[in-house]
């Protein structure tokens, strides 16, 4: 086939602008690149590839001749935009959380279930950005030694809200420095100089909707149905990357030495562990790479088939945009874009 | 007996100073107080309760005359100077890790085991800040329903370092804002706009000392020998108070209820918890307040009787000046100080 046609929704949004930027950087092959974005960016143009490109409108009539729609928007926004552009024959990667629980669409890390994708309906999701990071760096421990039982603490950071956070952090900082009072907006509560155990709407049992996420994502995208998960989900003041604090139950015993050798061996992750340099996964280092770099891991001393770690990412790129891309790729390698009819199908 | 005179070593470090004015805000009675700190120190004077006192050098004689010690400094001069102040007659109360796990040495948080001072030997220890408010959190709970494991991973707060980590954050802080690049010292890496999964230094087994201190005191104070503790400790870019996320696994089941029940009975626990209002607790409302404020309780759901839940309090109060104080307070009121010969002995 040709270089498939490429419709980016939220191109302006934090995942967006680093999904543009990522796009080059692979080289990943487009024909045809149109941008939107919500109605106060319409208008704007933005350089990709060298090209100066319009931000247009969403219109239903956008995904007519798009073979892959990037979706990065909220979830109500997903929700109705989703059914629309797969309906009109492009090939749906989204971002949010409207379809990634749905039977029907494939929640997929390819690293680890790539294989998914050949069941995809014209709809596909990522996961979680607190999701992806996790299961890239369990996902080898559990084919050698299935895991029962995770809990993990976060530190996000605020960029996984969106760019109108990273402002907040960056005023609020100013602020206080200056002597003076945050006033939030964009959070309930001031994040500069704060941690704030509350990301996205709390649930019936307690939990937030973003630690259930990272229970029945972490499910579904590795095939495991049982195994238990609890999580508390923190902002911290960050720009970027999240890192978390990971406690692992296994079947049965599993040394540091041997949960490195697989994780190393596992594409996508990296190992950054030595103590004795203070050598350990940082924010700060992470930030702007594709990989989950985990360090920290030890023997959890609480429990006798227990590994404790500290597994950090971008969540941009690997949490978002980079997950998104590899996505497609795989598409494209395993040949899945459906056929369409007419024109259309002819031009390829 | 008359009032108590009172030294205070470290007076103008982080705790020592806020350990002043916790004197002054508890009435704590005393005939004579005196202010040592480092060489670099000596000669300031610090005012407290109206008194203008002059921060002197560290000499043995000085405790001669003492009856409490208060002493907030490094562990290798704790190592050193507790012995001394205890053989001239005063009673310690250590704030490093120096002599807490001395089966001599009672480690006491004064509503948990106060009755372990009867033992003292003139040293008495407070633990570590990050212990401190997590049994405090749990202890009641424990008695009611016993506690086999808990897992923890912390943010804490950069104070807990001492003023010149302080000083780094806000600088750092600065920097950044104005597009610099922060150059470390107190850290080996940057804390702004950063975390870092790095506190006290690493052991054999892969926790660092701070971890292994949230196992063995919480062992000690809450004379629990069995008890599993797996903990996390991560630095975060906020000046005041800690914050955790706590997972507990108890002997029964215990509902979210009833432990928040046994929780706001505990003296110094306060359950702040409405997440339909998005009300929990933070470290920006902890600080200066000597509660352990306790929300987001939640039935764990990893684990048929386990609890998560959300622990934050004012590391310099209740996590070191406060406790310390309390410990005194309690000494008083057990008639605990040990009586002197000769004229000091008259004196009372």
């Amino acid at each position: 086939m040709s270089n498939p046609n490429v419709v980016v929704v939220g191109a302006t949004g934090a995942v967006g602008r680093v999904f543009l930027r990522i796009l080059e950087q692979r080289h990943f092959p487009v024909n045809r690149l149109r941008l939107c974005a919500s109605p106060r960016s319409i208008g704007k143009r933005i350089k990709v590839n060298g090209d100066d490109l319009l931000v247009e409108e969403t219109t239903p009539e956008i995904f007519d001749d798009a073979d892959f729609a990037f979706i990065s928007a909220s979830t109500a926004v997903s929700r109705e935009l989703v059914p629309i552009a797969a309906k009109r024959g492009a090939l749906v990667i989204d971002d949010s959380s409207a379809w990634r629980m749905d039977p029907k669409v494939p929640l997929v890390v390819p690293e680890i279930n790539g294989e998914d994708l050949e069941w995809h309906e014209n709809i596909t999701a990522i996961p979680n950005c607190s999701t992806t990071q996790m299961v890239m760096a369990l996902y080898p421990l559990h084919k050698a030694n299935p895991i029962k039982r995770i809990i993990v603490d976060t530190y996000q950071a605020v960029s996984g809200t969106g760019t109108l956070a990273m402002d907040e952090l960056r005023e609020e900082s100013r602020v206080i420095l200056n002597g003076g009072i945050a006033k939030p907006s964009v959070y309930p509560h001031q994040i500069a100089f704060n941690v704030m155990p509350h990301i996205e709407p709390f649930m019936e049992d307690g939990y937030t909707r973003e630690e259930q996420k990272m229970l029945y994502e972490t499910r579904k995208i590795m095939h495991a149905p049982d195994i238990a998960v609890s999580a508390t989900c923190v902002r911290v003041p960050v720009y970027l990357s999240h890192s978390e604090a990971v406690h692992v139950e296994f079947t049965h015993p599993m040394s540091p030495g041997e949960a490195k050798v697989l994780m190393a061996a596992f594409p996508g992750v990296k190992i950054v562990d030595d103590p004795k340099t203070n050598t350990y996964p940082l924010a700060i280092d992470a930030a702007d790479k594709d990989d989950v770099f985990v360090g920290r891991i030890r023997k959890d001393s609480s429990c006798a088939n227990g590994l404790a770690m500290w597994v950090v990412s971008d969540n941009l790129r690997k949490g978002a945009a980079t997950n998104a891309i590899q996505i497609a790729e795989e598409v494209v390698k395993r040949e899945l874009l459906k056929p369409r009819s007419g024109a259309k199908k002819a031009r390829r």
